[in-house]
């Protein structure tokens, strides 16, 4: 084949300007936008440059196949998502998406043909910004989110997931399990920057460019609803107040010291005060914890040394297990990206993943991750080194040359 | 005369139903809607009804006038406001504008006749709660508020005080200083619901249903800008985080902790948290401080220990000195309220009022106290028995009977 490769660089400077504010550089790349629509588009036109077939699922993930899997059988899958979370940063999904592309261009310029079909996915709405559900696409393909709950779903001008995937022109009638889609996917690899400094701190600090995902720790969110009495700020005495916002304070730096205790994260992202007036004792006081950690019954118990410190129950509005990734693909992959240092590191990570719910869905599954210097992400100062992504696509054309 | 004056629990039940919320109770009557024109043609009608001439000023407050104060000199004037703050109570403003009018029936039934021009007044937007800044009809006339800045403060909605105004049939060129209006004022008194417990504790616990004002707090209140750094909730390890929920954590239990130890208060109200996502550590909190005392060494000590606790230094974005009332009237009108139980209590508030402004702008003035057995204020429980609300007019009647 004659196809000139555009080189990783070449693509990710083609991705770079899509859903970029120009003074701070954060990324806003929600799904069913105008945004998403251009990453569509430029996804479509990367796969037909490559005469690679796109077939769209009933949640709108597309996947971009050489070799016809419905013909000879379910292959290996590589991608994940070019979506962000508002204000985000460049790497998170759009960096699997693109080595992925690029992995399969250096292994047939060596004139490399897979044994299997071989598919490049880009997943819808990884990052739930706009309506609410993390891992939107892959949660309504496996069953994991109801159809008729994604479809009325709202975004914070009150359009429903139904409404806006009719206005980007897939059907919202469609939404549903998508076992077809699933069937196809023999094996799924995702190649992500790293969140965290893990892979700074491998092999006893000298690092690593690339490691493999063991697992996905158990994960939730609470809502903590602290409650008090309005009243004036200006001549209510301190002793007669009945103030959330001492509650709150007790919440924040719980959740901190419990978190250390407990070596496990905690994270207070969001508040909602009532009436949020300068000179009024608010009546309420919503926040909502983040915990997160390696073992299931640490996390609870952070949970609930945040509540009590507050006198409040917590409301639990969501729960994920633990996700272990398949064990032998995982080993085989680590084995497979010895180099110098010796086997790639394994590592778990704290971060939901489209690779998390298709492995729940029984899909085998692994994780590739990239070194972040910072450990910074869903910032616009996420950031990985040029020469870790061009590592991290030859580890990708590795795994896909073994697998596929 | 045959005016058939109706009682004060008469003209109080008029006013109830305006701008309350059915369900909570709460109160909405914001400068320049629709509520505020219904109050003001309840109070221009109960004005005619009393043949009072009603002179509205040049921003908007109305002086209902007995006798004209431009042929026989200034007046006494008595009155207060209607407008409320978001969820507010029904005694805060309306409580002195149903007095004075009941005042003037009890009077004027027993056969009374002022010496001099006697004037009530509606004063305007008193609680700024629709445009941000405070007693703006007084800040108006006095000269205390810019008329160029007054017009063109927005709402939530973006909508500006001059466009509200002119909505309301108000011209906002009118806007500005207004030495006529001021010039009829000999001497101003307010008679407001107490908003702290002041009156429950006077005379050792006794309590006494009206008091008397000697001075109003100094009082401001300050942003404080807490920076962090945007991150991955579950990805970021506690030691690579710059949370700034860990500073607003000190922020509100320094507020209170400082404002104990200097005798004072301090509240923080209100809070906007970047980019407040329930899985991003945020890059930015900002908090409000509201603090005030009877001393403003010890107020602004507490802001310094608040910000000092956050690292940050405080932004000022209003402070008023303290206001102390005329010492002559204030001991003139105790005496006066002399019952069983002594003269009537004077007492302090932290709470600013269209009457710290008046007196600031050098019109001798008083304010009454009404009793509040919780303390409450800014909140649909704020409340003031019958029994105390008619004590007041009593009171006001006296001091009207003494002074005009």
């Amino acid at each position: 084949m004659t196809f000139d490769a555009p080189t990783f660089d070449a693509l990710w400077a083609d991705l770079e300007p899509v859903g970029r504010h120009p003074g701070t550089g954060g990324y806003r790349r929600f799904a069913w936008t105008r945004e998403d629509a251009a990453l569509r588009e430029w996804f479509v036109g990367e796969a037909q440059r490559r005469e690679l077939d796109v077939i769209p699922d009933r949640a709108g993930n597309l996947w971009a196949w050489w070799g016809d899997p419905d013909a000879y059988g379910p292959g290996l899958v590589v991608g994940s998502h070019l979506d962000s979370v508002p204000h985000g940063g460049a790497f998170d999904g759009p960096l699997g998406v693109v080595s992925a592309l690029a992995a399969l261009d250096a292994l047939r310029a060596r004139g490399w043909r897979p044994r299997s079909p071989l598919g490049i996915a880009m997943l819808s709405d990884e990052e739930g910004a706009r309506f609410g559900v993390a891992c939107a696409g892959s949660r309504i393909i496996t069953g994991a989110l109801d159809a008729d709950r994604a479809r009325s779903l709202t975004d914070a001008d009150g359009t429903t997931m139904a409404e806006a995937m009719a206005a980007a022109g897939h059907d919202p009638g469609q939404v549903g399990p998508d076992k077809e889609a699933l069937r196809r996917v023999g094996t799924f690899v995702e190649l992500h920057v790293e969140q965290g400094k893990g892979l700074v701190d491998a092999r006893e600090g000298e690092g690593s460019a690339v490691g493999v995902a063991s697992s996905i720790w158990p994960h939730g969110r609470w809502r903590l609803d602290l409650r008090g009495r309005a009243d004036h700020a200006g001549t209510t005495r301190l002793t007669d107040r009945d103030d959330p916002m001492l509650a709150l304070a007790a919440v924040l730096a719980t959740a901190r010291t419990a978190a250390q205790r407990h070596a496990a994260l905690a994270t207070v992202g969001k508040l909602r005060v009532e009436p949020n007036g300068v000179n009024a004792i608010p009546s309420a006081v919503t926040a909502w914890l983040d915990a997160r950690g390696p073992v299931e019954r640490d996390v609870r118990s952070v949970v609930a040394e945040v509540a009590a410190a507050a006198c409040t129950d917590p409301v639990e509005e969501s729960w994920t297990p633990p996700t272990d990734f398949d064990t032998v693909l995982r080993d085989r992959i680590a084995a497979l990206l010895c180099d110098a240092g010796g086997p790639a590191p394994v590592l778990p990570t704290g971060a939901g993943h489209d690779a998390g719910i298709l492995s729940a869905a029984g899909v085998p599954t692994a994780m590739l991750f990239v070194r972040n210097p910072t450990g910074v992400s869903h910032s616009p100062h996420e950031h990985a080194e040029s020469a870790d992504c061009h590592r991290g696509v030859a580890a990708l054309a590795g795994v896909m040359e073994e697998l596929a």
